[in-house]
């Protein structure tokens, strides 16, 4: 992706974050920092000892056209990006401490990259400095079929584990859906979600083993094989989801799963949001399913992928739709649970219940759900993807107030996702009328009114994308100033020069 | 439990733990706060004070015998136990946040305590000071059915859920053994673990919102009925497990699951613990099955059990044996699934399998899980309930250390536990031809051999019943000084008094 001229790039200054500039409760979106502490830069000669710590061949230094891929990650907007002012790539644990000791002891910043893939800018250098990346620490170091663990490096890419472990019978399910570029040390820090979470959870679940480098260099080693583990505090959780500020993994271990034998999915068309939602306890009380995947289209949304893919199901009837998938150990358990699924919804409304069990089926109905974002792409070539989470029952509200959101600003907000864990990518797509100037203007508007709805209905920010720095401004929404006191002091107690990703998650302290 | 006259009280000396004083790896049992700071005597001032939060009628000073109750929790040994000064009962967070300025201001520690069921003395006041009783907060505060959540104050008995919850098909699938008599508030704090934890997890899985009143008197809501949150650091997770050291909890939101419709138990006798072990990745990897409950009992154990219970299965040629339960939402299911098991433990040798899938069976099995520490009180009055963890693969060597230990000591060290998750209740059992005082002598040497065992197997020292202050000065065994030292920043960042529960969870740094 090429960026324009002006991504600020050498020795920080202030890293203006562009939206949230008019964000509420107190947050100041120029400050990034706890304590904006006075940062170096990255001179000749710390150059050549991080040359001497990883070798002359993995730094990469004054060179923008090289630097300049590890200015960014997978947000579209080209502002969120930030320049380094090296790349160095570690090869050891041991390296990556020499590397955060010399950085502390140089006041220059570390931001960790794994593969780039994340939505919150959680690998954006916002203070320059070094991006270590840990693309070097690729190795598969063990699988152990005995304890049913694989413990790996942080830049293994997600989808190479699953074939290693499926001849055994197992799986990794905390698997998020980008998982084809993704990296496990990246999943980890960004707590990542996908579309099993409902009956499998996140990656945080199956992380039992973390070896880690602190914020000041030393290597430490947390759990292990262990299903169970309360000797201490756990650190572990607090490591994962902390989006590369509290630690840099080095080894990552992982528990797996039994492979699901059967599986089907099935694509409920309801008349609303509202009975679409009221399934869902219906289904896992009343059914006794708790469904692998639950899914949530609103009309916006399924009209927009139906009519991309020129889909001929009967889908303009619906209000909303669910996409649901079951999965066990035997097709006949299967089979049972899908009509139990099938059952409740059509008791709870459903106007048609179409059931996927084969691959070409499967894949027909999943297209749906997969080309939303696609779909808006070719409408309109701005788009704010979001990343909620409300109470599952708060969900059709939150889509109404969407709909009066959309249209007092004469936009559309698509609003699909995770509905079994009420987790939304509610999306404001820009007026393709508009000029890129009126969209920065008002996004930030749109953005506080979804956000205010949002936090109003019990929500929360993010579910699974994480904060980094595109998110910062918003956090006094949803957390009290104590709430943040508490994480300030925890990334202080850790990383008491600030070194490492700095200006991400924890906004400064109110003026 | 009547305590020895010489159960220390009053403004605290040095809290000597008993067991440890041979700890290995630089602890010294005779410290246990992170940096021991000079706490103040709970004055008459500061009583009427505590009177005025509260009301008179919630506060109990000055008559040890009403005290004493406060002094210890379950676990039997008396020297674990301290006198308390005074025990407040407030009744609402505003109270306990309004006790914690005050606690913080006089330099005073304070112990949380919920329905002291705990085994490990997390609820025991090391350096005396105030209790706080949760015992007044015990009101279920909603059941949201179309959240799937319960929202309950810390004091409610854990076992008062599920009656609550069943009617629509759901049920809080984190609870301990000891359900009828702990409170929710205790098994967070705790992370309790239970019979179900193999399919299910640990009370943390299960936690997703609490309020707290923070160390220094702040009242803080972290998440809210959200199945997926990583809006910043997961400070849920930091906080279950926590003992009662970083925050009192004041409400906690519970995802509830959906109960299983029909469930089934296997008795699976072995020839030995290697091939029953075995046996676990062949169930879940082979099988496709996740138990719900994955036994485990020694030889030693369950002679006793059996022989103590009268009971007539031809258990004399077994070696080792596996306790298996399988549930899922229809019959068929279950009996394909124990099906599965049972084909599974065959093929890896197991010499019987009993099939319990009524109320009266189940029973005739579980009891003899449940009998085996009733069966070592009967034989011997004193022996020290452990809590170690191992890869599931390492449990046969565990289990053939513990006999090589037990032999060189002549003790027995019965192992049975939670084989699905590797959590081992392996407990030496005095010698009855022992006096006291050659026990306490040499329990330390026993508890330092098992645990450099567990450790070298890539083990940790406690999976459900926490650390307290019966396992401080083990601690140095399975953490590094890197890792405790984290440890330590982070309750020194969020209580820089040190006020509440000291003397838990982190030895002190080594001299």
């Amino acid at each position: 992706m090429p960026l324009p001229m002006s991504v600020p790039h050498g020795p920080p200054g202030p890293a203006a974050v562009a939206v949230g500039s008019t964000a509420a409760a107190g947050a100041t979106a120029a400050h990034v920092a706890a304590r904006p502490p006075a940062y170096q830069p990255v001179t000749p000669a710390l150059l050549d000892e991080l040359r001497g710590i990883v070798g002359p061949a993995h730094v990469i230094a004054g060179d923008p056209e090289k630097l300049e891929a590890y200015s960014h990650d997978e947000i579209a907007e080209p502002e969120y990006a930030r320049m380094p002012e090296c790349v160095v790539r570690p090869g050891s644990a041991a390296e990556i401490a020499a590397i955060m000791k010399l950085a502390n002891r140089e006041r220059v910043p570390v931001t960790p990259r794994g593969a780039g893939s994340g939505l919150s800018g959680g690998a954006v250098p916002v203070h320059g400095g070094i991006v270590l990346l840990t693309d070097r620490l690729n190795k598969v170091l063990e699988f152990d079929r005995a304890n049913l663990t694989i413990t790996v490096e942080p830049g293994v890419i997600t989808n190479e584990i699953n074939p290693l472990v499926r001849e055994a019978g197992l799986f990794f399910a905390g698997y998020p859906m980008s998982l084809e570029s993704c990296s496990v040390g990246g999943n980890v820090a960004e707590n990542a979600g996908g579309g099993k979470a409902v009956k499998y959870g996140v990656t945080g679940r199956y992380v039992t083993g973390l070896e880690l480098v602190t914020p000041t260099g030393e290597i430490v080693t947390l759990g292990g094989k262990l299903s169970k583990d309360v000797t201490g505090y756990n650190l572990i959780q607090l490591m994962v989801g902390s989006e590369g500020t509290l630690g840099i993994f080095t080894k990552i271990t992982l528990k797996l799963m039994p492979l699901p034998k059967a599986s089907a999915d099935l694509l409920v068309l309801f008349p609303s949001a509202e009975s679409a939602i009221a399934a869902v306890p219906r289904i896992i009380a009343g059914g006794g399913i708790l469904p692998t995947a639950l899914e949530f289209m609103d009309r916006t949304s399924f009209m927009a992928a139906c009519e991309y893919l020129n889909e001929t199901l009967d889908y303009q009837q619906a209000g909303a739709m669910l996409l649901i998938t079951v999965d066990g150990a035997t097709a006949t358990e299967v089979e049972a649970a899908y009509e139990a699924v099938g059952e409740q919804c059509l008791q709870g409304g459903a106007l048609e219940v179409y059931v996927a069990d084969n691959h070409t089926t499967s894949e027909r109905v999943w297209k749906i759900r997969r080309n939303i974002a696609e779909a808006f792409k070719v409408r309109s070539p701005r788009q704010s993807l979001e990343d909620i989470v409300v109470p599952i029952a708060a969900i059709p509200a939150m889509v109404t107030g969407l709909l009066e959101i959309a249209r007092k600003w004469d936009i559309e907000i698509p609003c699909y996702g995770h509905a079994g864990d009420g987790n939304l990518h509610a999306t404001p797509v820009m007026n393709p009328a508009w000029t890129d100037a009126e969209w920065h203007d008002r996004l930030p508007r749109i953005l506080e009114e979804i956000f205010t709805l949002t936090a109003r209905l019990g929500g929360t920010l993010s579910g699974e994308h994480g904060i980094g720095h595109k998110r910062l401004a918003w956090m006094p929404l949803f957390c009290s100033p104590a709430h943040l006191e508490m994480m300030r002091a925890i990334k202080l107690a850790l990383d008491p020069h600030l070194i490492l990703n700095p200006g991400k998650i924890i906004p400064p302290p109110a003026a």
